[in-house]
């Protein structure tokens, strides 16, 4: 998960994730394997890009191709299961925002 | 670095950077701190997160008012120097994007 992903020119969707997460796994690594998987197969994902310092704090950037894409993958029966489990166990806080994405370049 | 930053409602822009770091420190550690302090200071900076995990991977997403605050940043002298100084030899790789919020929430 922590590697860059490829995307095409934009515009395309970003949904920013920060959070910081509860102590303990509690089933929280297969499930996030899991949900990058399921989100792969959603239409319109275009990539993902994830990192996690060893203090806990993370920050997830998916990219889609629409809002209409952020919002069926969001209402997934699936993920609603992960959100809930997410609210109640996994997370201590989290931040979400949505943008569009207008320009991106490279390391030369 | 690795906390939530408070932003105000949307929207704003954001810098989406995503880069994998060379092996050594090379006096990063001290610049990157330096840029945060510096970065701060800019007209239009709202806020910062930044984190990175042990295999070199990291993201960093700043918000900023305007695209006028962006680009005022990136052409500040002593950002140019740490912007070179990252191609030359801090980074292997790095991807910027640039993208307008347009919602935001919040763990309930």
């Amino acid at each position: 998960m922590t590697a860059f992903t490829q995307l095409p020119e934009p515009p395309y969707y970003v949904v920013i994730f920060s959070s910081r997460r509860t102590e303990g796994d509690h089933g929280y690594g297969d499930m996030a394997q899991r949900m990058v998987e399921l989100a792969a197969d959603q239409p319109g994902f275009l990539g993902v890009e994830s990192t996690r310092s060893a203090d806990g704090f993370g920050i997830t950037n998916s990219y889609w191709a629409t809002q209409e894409a952020i919002t069926a993958w969001r209402k997934h029966a699936e993920h609603q299961m992960a959100i809930e489990r997410g609210q109640a166990q996994w997370y201590e806080h989290y931040e979400v925002r949505i943008a569009l994405v207008e320009r991106a370049y490279s390391k030369k």
